[in-house]
């Protein structure tokens, strides 16, 4: 018999969403998913894609919250929920959470707001403030930045449950779009995982730590590199990402404490920035992301009005 | 009646090709292209390529000398003409020419070689080092930087005749791919070319020139403003270019002296660039690039073997 689900979380990306039915508890009891992001969905689409998901789970006879994170709450999204502006307490993310018609009753359904920043560089985030808040309830005391390595990597300043500010670096996307569609592709056609990645990696890691400024300049060397020293595609790959990842971690190094920088995303990026971190005498702390997406949907869900 | 030809002169680039007969008293008396670009030729297509556009110049009875700068001489080009090594004096070029196979003999074809760097950062051009020695030839006490906008800038140090030493970014591709393929297109779809390119293009050359290690999350504000401050297409372009190229050119500052700055490439980009090394306290000289390809293609030929 399926044990009984008390709530539903929800992280709704871009491009696939993810779901855990809660037991009363507070366990994690079933988890579902699909790949209708909101990249995928027109408004009116939203209910049945959730429902769908939601049926997976076994759901009871009564009337359940389904709590949602990220892209469900874009502008383009299923509903708006407008940006809370940092700095500010994430502590009262569920006040700021709107609530979408949903046709079938069983599901009492809010989505949580993002966060955006207006001085200091504009920004933007959605998703990554709940996995935030879950990282501030379940380490309280921390006060220092946050890497959220990904497509558009995360790096906010947090005291406590309190957002002081953040950016965003466009590292994982140029990384895709340098090998999918630059000159660089012809560096990087072949086997990119090849014994000689790891080497390509800490030199490119190296070059952007030391000269992040020079980012335009050093992208190209990976195509002379290839043309003039047969580096082979899996050095030029490595290089490619460490001298990402590196120049990212150069433009927070002034920031970073001596507390270990908690680590939010992939399990293989994560250890990457982690390497990089270490080059600097600084250190990364792994996060789990799940944990924090679903200790940060549990602790909003208490402040939803 | 046409004025006879002594020689012609080739630029021969990825994606098109511009020749000029040019008479025995040095002027150019005719010119000629086509869109037979390396890029779209195999090894043996490039001699009728040549031959269709020499046609067009009215070819005399006797053999001419063909003088070719640039792709063609590529690994992948027509004949692969082995890079010189910078440090080296330019006025030598012509001695590497290398010399295809030219089934037509009317036309006694060569090659000249492009140039690398192997020491302080890898590095490879291709048709640069003529216009850089048509330059030189041109103003020969002139020593310093000089920069090449375009897909792949490239940033030279000039002494004289001699190359010591040059960097290649990738700002033009980059802009491209930018807006094109990553999550920036969607705030510059619609007229790029508006009322506040000109806004933009001044915030985001400042923003560059401030900070030019935080580019990869300087990029992202582009869309952060345009969802929070309703930023328009045309700024939002305007910002990403100027963005780039005052990265481009905050990473070369220190190298630049009191002269002006050389500039060559298209008209519009070496307006661009000179605006923003004025914005540094520096000071941009445009060059007319047909000028200088043409002076280094005829200081070249004085070298061939």
């Amino acid at each position: 018999m399926t044990e009984q689900i008390a709530w539903i979380a929800v992280d709704w990306g871009t491009s696939n969403l993810r779901a855990w039915g809660i037991g009363p508890a507070g366990a994690v009891v079933a988890t579902a998913g699909s790949d209708q992001g909101m990249g995928k969905l027109a408004p009116q689409e939203f209910p049945a894609a959730l429902m769908a998901v939601a049926n997976q789970l076994a759901l009871p006879d009564e009337p359940v919250d389904v709590v949602i994170c990220g892209m469900a709450g874009a502008r383009q999204g299923w509903l708006e929920a407008p940006y809370l502006e940092a700095p500010t307490d994430l502590i009262a993310l569920g006040q700021g959470a709107v609530h979408p018609n949903m046709p079938d009753e069983r599901l009492r359904v809010s989505i949580l707001p993002g966060v955006c920043q207006r001085e200091g560089g504009e920004n933007v985030m959605r998703g990554e403030e709940t996995q935030l808040l879950g990282l501030a309830v379940t380490a309280p005391t921390y006060a220092g930045l946050v890497c959220m390595p990904g497509t558009h990597s995360k790096w906010a300043r947090l005291e406590g449950t309190r957002i002081a500010g953040f950016s965003t670096a466009m590292t994982g996307e140029l990384f895709e779009l340098l090998k999918t569609h630059s000159v660089l592709r012809h560096s990087l056609a072949g086997d990119v995982n090849g014994p000689e990645r790891d080497g390509g990696f800490l030199a490119g890691a190296q070059d952007g730590l030391d000269e992040p400024e020079k980012l335009l300049g050093q992208l190209f060397e990976v195509r002379a590199s290839a043309l003039l020293s047969g580096r082979t595609p899996d050095w030029c790959a490595g290089y490619l990402s460490g001298l990402l990842i590196g120049t990212e971690i150069a433009a927070n190094r002034n920031q970073i404490g001596t507390d270990p920088v908690p680590l939010i995303g992939s399990a293989t990026l994560c250890a990457l920035y982690a390497r990089v971190l270490a080059m600097t005498g600084a250190a990364g702390r792994v996060v789990d992301s799940t944990e924090v997406v679903l200790a940060g949907l549990k602790a909003a869900r208490a402040s939803i009005a």
